[in-house]
């Protein structure tokens, strides 16, 4: 039997058209002095959620991009499991947003940069395929990684040239 | 020089009090069939968080104990930082909440019971205590253990019995 290489190809642009918005997402944390990262989650072809970081804005170090698209998607769907669910996020979640996203039961994550320092979806510690955990996520990494890791590298020079 | 033993036993009676108030915050989850697990944040002799287990009724798998209490913590204190504070919790945190705590950089963290399936402060996963985490967290395990584990193990006897 031979694949149908059309399916991989739309799954791939379907993934890069989502990553640009969670970018979006993360373009608004630039414009509002916070670190650029973004997520958003889709549902059946819709996206239901979306976030960026807020942390010094809101005061709060719950406020990451990836817990304020999940509050927002499980309000939507009514119901705190996100089955059937894809996150895209900017940049590869700390042990907080891993742990958040293994609670909500959701399928797949979708991931630009990774995060050498704090990242738990496979780079530092591995939360969401963790063989102990009651819950698995199908993890991709990789899709527009230069852009993701762009939006942050200039924020820093953005800040360093301002100190 | 010798020690003074007073100190040591002050400091042990303040856990055992704040795992109380922590305990009557699982006492509520209970009431409202909610898996009983309940957690305070002190500061300077203070409660200043408190939280109780939510997630069936706000439909929101971000809705645990400790997640609630820093939100109100943070908020107290007008600061994403919860330095020089030490939350009591009846059960030892998820990959979440242990995330949660390092983002916070809280101080130290009192635990009740440890929890075999999805423990991250030493149990199965050492998040509050990582190599190569930018925080780390004095973790204490053992705080009226008995309690904090009968308190749970009697709510799913119950939950056993109403099916």
């Amino acid at each position: 039997m031979i694949g149908c290489p059309f399916k991989i190809q739309l799954g791939d642009i379907m993934d890069i058209i989502y990553m640009k918005e969670a970018l979006k997402e993360a373009s608004i944390a630039y414009s509002t002095y916070e670190v650029p990262i973004g997520a958003v989650i889709v549902y059946d072809g819709q996206i239901i959620g979306r976030g960026y970081n807020k942390k010094e804005k809101l005061k709060n170090p719950l406020a990451h991009a990836e817990l304020i698209a999940i509050d927002q998607a499980t309000k939507y769907l009514g119901q705190w499991r996100l089955t059937a669910c894809t996150m895209y996020v900017t940049l590869e979640p700390c042990a907080m947003c891993a742990g958040a996203l293994i609670n909500s039961r959701i399928d797949r994550l979708v991931i630009g940069a990774r995060d050498q320092r704090m990242g738990c979806a496979g780079t530092v510690e591995n939360i969401t395929c963790h063989d102990k955990f009651n819950h698995k996520i199908q993890v991709e990494h990789g899709v527009l990684e230069e852009e993701c890791s762009s939006i942050l590298s200039d924020f820093f020079k953005m800040l360093r040239s301002k100190r």
